[in-house]
């Protein structure tokens, strides 16, 4: 993992009283950009992780596991722009089928922030082995989510 | 500020050993796209908290608190992104000099952090004049940095 700026640790406490990170949106197109941008940032940090994971790029324990625990809180984000009244219409690859069963689409939503919750558990700890499979099992669970409600 | 979704609040604590969000990019488009990504939800965020402020939307303080703690998670992400080399050109509006002139360009975005960490401080404690008068401050800090490094 590169380091391209300086980064001075300190540790900062983000309390955060909340399972959603609930926004106002004034119309669909809104949300639409909301949960892209959520999604830049979790593909952005979850490509990142996996150049250390596979080795393509040092590991560093340090940074690692401040990416996961961006990726915690990101992982919170998008679900409510996701359930967006016709939010399924425009420039989005969401399938309709996530508005019509909200229940499935949550579950899809809640194993991932599951998965990357113990990823950021696991990523504290720097145990290597335990990072690369908990790695492995978040990564199934976007996969499984985008199969069943993101278009090609 | 609407309740789109429904909110469980629990509370959970992200500890994030960070002043900066470190992501790698491996290219100047990723790095593009990721602050551009950020910004699309530090402006979403900040958006949604001023129809509170401004009375258009009713003042929720827990909901209002978690956008606050959003938001200064938010502010700390995208420099990095910022002063990635050459990132300058291709579809973006920031102006040359923020990396030519790279303490000037986080100056500002340590103004923006710092007052960003205030109105989440002040988003705790519910005081709503408190909250009005660093909205202002904060956003006079949005404004000072858009005009001095992004074209129009």
């Amino acid at each position: 993992m590169k380091h391209l700026g300086k980064v001075i640790a300190i540790i900062i406490f983000v309390a955060v009283a909340v399972t959603a990170v609930n926004a106002t949106f004034n119309k669909a197109q809104d949300a639409i950009r909301y949960r892209q941008a959520v999604m830049t940032l979790i593909s952005q940090h979850f490509g990142s992780m996996g150049q250390a994971v596979k080795g393509d790029e040092p590991y560093n324990q340090t940074s690692f596991a401040e990416e996961a625990a961006v990726l915690e809180m990101l992982s919170k984000m998008p679900w409510e722009a996701f359930l967006y009244p016709e939010s399924d219409r425009g420039k989005t690859k969401l399938k309709s089928k996530a508005l019509k069963n909200k229940d499935d689409f949550m579950q899809a939503a809640q194993k991932f922030e599951d998965e990357t919750a113990k990823l950021a558990a696991d990523a504290k700890t720097g145990d290597l082995d335990a990072i690369k499979a908990q790695f492995g099992a978040t990564a199934k669970t976007c996969k499984d989510c985008h199969g069943e409600f993101k278009s090609k």
